[in-house]
């Protein structure tokens, strides 16, 4: 078969649905960095930096997220230029931040492609629910401290209250996404569900990116934290969050010139 | 400064904590890859195929996790061979399987280095939690059927009972990891805390690997599953098991030369 003037092989198309991770291409998979490489078109969500994506593959990249002064593009439509290209030949990238079975709508974009016969591959990424906690040097368990978390949407209180009914405080860590901008809704309705509003608590905006931006203190505290304006990011709360400051605390108490540096972040 | 035989310099010792992901090295990082491949020694969980890793890297490699008829090494152990190593100036990379802060004991690690004030840097993974429902077509949420899904250890039937106090069955996904062995525990606690037997559920052992093994079915016939011997693997319990017989459906329900195939596993 002929291919067309961006490589595409008509009847070879396929799309595959890849975790980007947290913001770094470094924490791609070896195996997303080389599809990317190797696709015809990528389809990328708003949290991925796409100036860094034109240095790492020559497919054509068009952004479905939303973006300063723009609407993102709707779902059906998304779905829609994902089965055209693959129909006309195209190896197309659905890259998408995080993992895509984590609030990703991979599940759902899986659907579309089986109804419309598109062979379909997905690839696993670094969730943000468990590396920008992370990033702030917050592990989601630890022994003695918290043995399970669970990860939860914050975008509307419905949402939330939806899943908190499932949830209660009791030594479990809570990671809760897409809750920046209603984040007093956020504690309001954890503490109606029956938190203490002494429980420890994080922000981590913009993970392994070089706007990251950490706060750590007190549930009842978070509602009035300002992170930057413009940037996505998760809450932690439970004992967990308390970690990064034993470690600190052991840096700090020993001298001299074996002292020890940390990084979470990037290289 | 001299570099010794295994091109270690006195003084630049560092101790980086890597998830490896769920088991094909595809699925590492490329940060992960990059910091394999550059190490002076490589400490790694039973959970890695050490002769993958030995065409990856020039590092010293060691396994310290359970082996068949040999015991693994013990967590101070590690803390000690991580620490004398990085003071004589060589690169050390723990690598994990899945990530380092789920149930990777990542969180000790770090206190432990941060009090022999080792230098440090945590490199998250994709977690097992998430990459092996995924690899089976499960996708943790999935709107309209779970906006939620909750991560426990099921080792002991205490810490499970722990855990569990804290969740109820409404609507969210249940992944429980370590549980294979106690597979039959796990389910008479959830039914005790509260899950119907009816309840989808799946088992996914070795999840990108060669050995990968996949059930689904319902809670109640969970304890009955013999899966392969030797294995590690997650069970999923929730609503979200049902999505891939979706799939399967709407790719069944295609005709001709159009049908899809779907792929979550190896290239």
């Amino acid at each position: 078969m002929t291919r067309d003037g961006r490589g595409a092989t008509p009847g070879t198309g396929r799309v595959a649905l890849v975790g980007a991770g947290p913001g770094d291409p470094d924490l791609w998979t070896v195996r997303a960095a080389r599809l990317v490489r190797e696709a015809d078109l990528v389809l990328y969500d708003a949290l991925i930096d796409g100036d860094s994506l034109r240095g790492l593959t020559r497919a054509q990249l068009f952004c479905v997220g939303k973006r300063a002064g723009r609407a993102s593009v709707d779902q059906d439509t998304i779905n829609r230029l994902m089965i055209r290209a693959a129909r006309r030949g195209r190896r197309v990238v659905r890259l998408k931040g995080g993992d895509p079975f984590v609030f990703g709508r991979g599940g759902e974009e899986l659907l579309a492609l089986a109804e419309a016969g598109v062979a379909c591959e997905v690839v696993p990424g670094v969730t943000t629910a468990v590396a920008a906690p992370g990033m702030a040097g917050i592990p989601l368990t630890h022994r003695g401290v918290s043995s399970a978390f669970v990860v939860v949407a914050g975008h509307t209180p419905e949402t939330l209250d939806g899943a908190l009914r499932a949830v209660r405080p009791d030594g479990i860590t809570v990671v809760v996404m897409m809750a920046l901008a209603g984040r007093a809704a956020v504690v309001d309705r954890l503490v109606a569900h029956g938190w203490l509003p002494e429980t420890p608590a994080a922000v981590v905006c913009a993970a392994f990116t070089p706007d990251a931006w950490t706060w750590t203190g007190r549930l009842r505290e978070l509602a009035a934290v300002e992170p930057p304006a413009g940037l996505a990011g998760v809450l932690v709360v439970g004992d967990v969050v308390d970690v990064p400051a034993s470690v600190a605390a052991a840096i700090a108490a020993r001298q001299g010139p074996e002292v020890g540096e940390v990084r979470y972040g990037r290289n």
